[in-house]
């Protein structure tokens, strides 16, 4: 089975979700957010580095996803943002794991059917299909939804290959 | 004799200084820029992450520097660039070094003597205290000054501890 971790990372909240499995068949291995300590960037950096490499050596899963932001906000956001996907993609690639990338709008598309769903939307589908008690925090919901994504693109790859052999 | 390495970090190319010294004994070790293959961003960032890791290993710095950056530019450019800092902060922490960082104004300072020297100016002076042949290219050049900036300060605060004393 397939498993997938997914990360949507912040500058302060890091959210992560593996989820393996195919199809209607989605089985929720892990999520949580991890919070990093405020103070110094590079500090924050290594925790965060530290934590999802620690995530991976526990959970191993095959590839990781990271859902593309699109930023609107103002270039010292982004450039916060922007370190923190770094370290989080390195600490992918150093664990071997392929990295994709998935735009807000494929996730929601992939999740719910159309890609201009809502944050609650989103948090409601990923609490259904993953039949979980309580909708997971945001930022965790976020994590397994592009994991689910990704879950979600490769059984559409799988039929467009059966489909043309 | 304190060794630093300085990073000037870019999301296409990345420049790398190892100065070792102080006061006016200052002496180059290596430096030379990072040219990140294009294509998909996280094997971009595992590029910049590895070469980092073996200039490390192979110059053996005590501490890093990386430039603070103030982006004036667009926020899409401020992620990218926020990653390639986010992977070579993380090649530094994990290498156990202590990451300082200084403005760009900080930087001419202490090598020009005053914040608003321009870009010649800088690799000018480099080139003379450091006893170089040729100016070095531009990203080494900012990388070898943000070096010398913290061993400048270092001595600075050497020197303000003795007349405490």
């Amino acid at each position: 089975m397939p498993r997938i971790l997914g990360i949507d990372p912040g500058s302060r909240i890091t959210g992560f979700g593996v989820v393996e499995g195919s199809g209607n068949q989605l089985r929720h291995i892990a999520s949580g957010c991890l919070r990093l300590p405020t103070g110094a960037f590079p500090e924050r950096l290594r925790v965060l580095y530290r934590a999802l490499t620690e995530v991976i050596a526990e959970h191993r899963p095959e590839a990781a996803v990271v859902e593309q932001v699109f930023v609107s906000r103002n270039p010292d956001s982004a450039l916060k943002l922007g370190q923190a996907r770094g370290a989080a993609i390195c600490a992918c690639v150093n664990a071997g794991l392929p990295v994709a990338e998935y735009t807000p709008g494929e996730i929601k598309q992939a999740l719910v059917g159309h890609g201009r769903a809502g944050k609650a939307q989103v948090g409601y589908m990923v609490r259904m299909l993953l039949r979980l008690d309580t909708t997971p925090a945001e930022d965790a919901g976020d994590a397994l939804a592009a994991a689910m994504c990704h879950l979600h693109q490769a059984d559409v790859r799988a039929r467009l290959t059966r489909a043309g052999a």
